[in-house]
């Protein structure tokens, strides 16, 4: 039985990007499930889908994790890998820009990895522009079909494999002090506050706090506030985000990327 | 053999939420078969994926259907559900707003129904916002593996599920008093006009009728009519529709939901 | 084991037309694998079907390849047909109108054709306006399950089938007269010049070329040009495009489909 796959990227789905890779692994793989996380990601965006690997897998069973958000394609400086990690023996198949790092990281790091430029797997002729076709989906269906990670290209350090720089909250007099992770369509704000920093904060669910001077209450659910007030929640992966209920917390507060956000208990 | 499953939502498919409920189906019911019919419905419409969820079932083997438009997800009024209907032992999953209502209708109505908000099918810890994850969607992949409905929650009396309001086309004089119904991305409009009402009224195939005193004309396809002409047809599910063609009958008749539309022969 | 069958459409996912479809098939074939091609292509834009069919068949495993992008549904001079083509008893299925040429003649050609209109596969009551429900899906479903093409419908002389005109690049003094064969949603122009008119020429990469008079860089890829800056690349498909690095080639040429595209070296 092949191992599952799941399916991320870029693509989206107005164009046979995405088709075309379910139809090379269908050819390699008939009988595995592949299942699309979503190819909904912003175009390029490799730091939004770094973080929604990371809280979409722990709900997919064990397999193969195809990912490709790849602004770099083609350019000498960019690897293509496929790695283990020490959790499941979970296999992560894209680009090494910082895609797969918090995945690998929350499935036990990194055990095994290998770069997949030369990979016996790819199709020939290889594309300079579509790695997803002719590297990464043909590589991840073997891996599912039962293929050695080691097979699948040259050995690589993984230590040396690009990380993701990400802002780090921290906790002072009881008040966060957050940034903006991510933005998305409806102008949530996710933030860079975990359940357990949360936890040791001063903030009570149901109280009142200020965001950057704004007052907002810290509460379940958009229906436990007015419409246009501005809410702090911890969102469905237990992040904290921010948003204004039915309109758009980005626009609200002026918020760019890795902007800093100050919560606290308001008085 | 696993029961297949159908999946319709308002989730959008520019996010992970279609992805990650089908991560969540495929760990527990690895060789089920999910059939996504729309992730599409208007955000909030529960009317409208009841209409498709009518319309479209008939069309899909029996099996599991899954259905997540949920506005109020998260608050104590809001009852989850598991249903069987009288017909072919189809199994529905969602909320009961309504949804489900039109569907377990056309499938001879529902002979149980059970109460999920404590189902030991939950994903712990349950968010209060993504049921579909961690309610619907393992609910319905333990039914599509064999789970018996009456272990999946607290029973519940099906007289006390929420209905759906509709409006009601009548008939006199040979003429149709119809109600807007539904609107498409196209401006087409549906109305409550079903194939035995439209053959019970005076109105024949290629003659010329009025819509709110509006010529038109009732015929079988688009193409039967000038471009920017009022079309009365009977839609693909034999449902009756009020079109502009290559236009918009929304804007051209200032329709909103339920308003009223009256179809008559014209003189 | 079922054929695996492929699907592309001009439906969209907004609603549910390819769900619906979908749960057609599932209902005939519950075990054939189903790949989506694409529904993203632009309303009855025939031509653009036909190419993206083209190009993306030759990586799907040879089975039925269901196609429906049908601007003369339900009207009396359009056929629906099915179709085998010569290479690897490939079967395409779809309206008879330029959509499944382009794919016919990559596989070999049509060797066997059968007209739909009244085939034993189809549902009852046929709709005027959706044969991708009642005709296509299910002769597809059915040639999956293993049917006969003989027994899908009335035998066709393949000679009588609907032909594709599309314009042709020609190579004179070095210089391609080429024309814009279709526009992506980012402006970027795909040329009607294979592989190897582009080999018989005599650009090189990496050389200044002019197009339409315009100075441009004939590069591998985006990343080797500045921003702004017109470029002449082989797509992953290896045919010639023409783009500017984040910008729209469409605009900044003022083509429309078809217009003349010259492509000479560079003084």
């Amino acid at each position: 039985m092949p191992l599952p796959i799941t399916f991320l990227s870029d693509y989206g789905t107005a164009d046979d990007f995405v088709g075309v890779c379910h139809a090379v692994i269908a050819r390699i793989a008939p009988s595995a499930r592949v299942v699309d996380l979503t190819h909904g990601i912003a175009r390029h965006d490799v730091r939004s889908g770094a973080l929604t690997l990371q809280r979409a897998l722990p709900y997919a069973a064990a397999g193969v994790h195809l990912a490709v958000v790849d602004p770099d394609v083609g350019t000498p400086g960019r690897r293509a890998v496929a790695l283990r990690c020490g959790e499941d023996d979970r296999c992560l198949v894209g680009p090494d820009n910082g895609l797969l790092a918090l995945a690998a990281e929350r499935f036990g790091g990194v055990v095994e990895a290998v770069e997949l430029g030369r990979s016996r797997h790819r199709l020939e002729p290889l594309s300079a522009t579509f790695h997803g076709r002719d590297l990464f989906a043909p590589v991840a269906a073997q891996l599912s079909a039962g293929a050695a990670l080691g097979d699948a290209g040259e050995p690589l350090d993984p230590q040396e494999l690009v990380g993701l720089e990400l802002p780090c909250a921290t906790l002072s007099d009881g008040a966060l002090h957050a940034h903006a992770l991510a933005f998305d369509r409806y102008g949530n704000v996710a933030l860079d506050v975990s359940h357990e920093q949360l936890a040791g904060s001063g903030l009570r669910l149901g109280r009142a706090v200020t965001v950057n001077g704004q007052r907002a209450q810290f509460a379940q659910t958009f229906a436990d506030v007015a419409p246009n007030a501005l809410i702090v929640y911890e969102d469905a992966y237990r992040s904290l985000a921010v948003a204004v209920n039915r309109g758009s917390a980005e626009q609200e507060l002026g918020l760019a990327l890795d902007a800093e956000v100050h919560i606290a208990a308001a008085e």
